[in-house]
């Protein structure tokens, strides 16, 4: 995705164009309000132009949303203040196709009540080494978990989880381990000692990444890329 | 589909197994509420384990909701008494990647209420020449069109048709023909001539196909396949 974007502005601009992602997505996982910047534009591109040129030149499977030009300090990942995910579900007892690339089936029913039990748990600032892989031997574990909860609307359970940064494969070992509470496989209050064991081996396994999506990306003054997420 | 769900159903029950689908779909429609009977079944075959083994078997293209046992007399087809579509467009300036296999992208404004007025004069028994071809050389061209209207819920439109049976391509037709009133190129009042002219050239164009769901097929006694489109 990102070398199709890059190929893209590079044809568009004439010009060799790098970008830089808010948040990176393991092969599978989706993103419907990832923000990416640049410093390589030219000062008198137009955004509306730009966004339109770049959606005919992509293929279905990317879009953009917007373009708009930013404060010559602005960059996608270090100006972010969080980033939310959703980890979604179909609770069903059949498959449905046209939620089969987006959402996760789960053909048994899930205590949901359970589940934000667990989560509860887990909000806060901790070292989530439990849940996941720093990405490199530098990087602390440490991250802050802004919100982890569990909605249901009809035959759909979503995971949301938002915090100032996610270590590596983090919320897909959250939705993970918490399809156990959900299932019944795993007290509520084992999560405890599983965070404190600061060992992946304690936690659930790492959940299918096709019901991952990178939702938004705050910044600061309310700045948000991504839809309008409360009607999810 | 129809290939892979009757070659599961023959490993499945260990005969040969043909079936009969409520309503055809071109190429590249979709189908969330499509209704296929067989005689073949044995009598004993239990409804929950046939749906349950065939959605194992087949891919995530193909989801079997339920299966139930019907009357001898049953024929998906024929005891039909109408079939509804919906046809969906994403009204935006840029595309959505979780919809574009699903709904129309249609960058430019739709004057909805347009739609409407035409569609009004589309309702009823009609011969619908303009808007499709007879299966057969047989066949008459005469239809009962229950339902057409438009709706707006945010930037989705859609289109709904509910006849007692549709000539080929009569729903793509008729969408193709409302989105030019939509776009201001066609006045609402013209479609009166575009139906007496019986004649196809008259119409607009066959609207692409990703944007077509057959979402539900009608039986007497109040049954219907398909889920509750209600909240679609």
């Amino acid at each position: 995705m990102q070398g199709e974007l890059e190929s893209a502005l590079g044809r568009l601009l004439g010009r060799e164009i790098s970008t830089v992602g808010a948040g990176r997505t393991d092969a599978g996982v989706h993103a419907i309000g990832q923000v990416v910047s640049t410093a390589d534009a030219p000062d008198d591109a137009d955004p509306v132009k730009v966004r339109d040129a770049l959606n005919a030149m992509c293929g279905p499977a990317l879009s953009v949303r917007a373009c708009r030009e930013v404060p010559a300090d602005f960059h996608a990942r270090f100006s972010a203040l969080s980033r939310s995910y959703i980890y979604a579900l179909l609770v069903a007892e059949a498959p449905d196709p046209w939620l089969a690339r987006t959402t996760l089936w789960h053909p048994e029913p899930l205590d949901v009540d359970a589940m934000n039990e667990a989560a509860g748990h887990l909000v806060g600032n901790h070292d989530f080494s439990s849940f996941g892989r720093i990405p490199n031997q530098e990087a602390t574990p440490e991250r802050t978990l802004y919100e982890l909860r569990c909605t249901r609307n009809d035959d759909i359970v979503r995971i949301w989880a938002r915090a100032n940064a996610f270590i590596h494969q983090m919320v897909r070992s959250l939705a993970g381990t918490l399809l156990q509470v959900g299932e019944g496989r795993r007290d509520p209050d084992d999560i405890v000692a599983v965070l404190a064991a600061k060992d992946r081996a304690a936690a659930g396994p790492v959940a299918a990444p096709h019901g991952l999506c990178l939702v938004s990306v705050e910044y600061p003054d309310g700045w948000s890329g991504g839809p309008n997420v409360a009607s999810l």
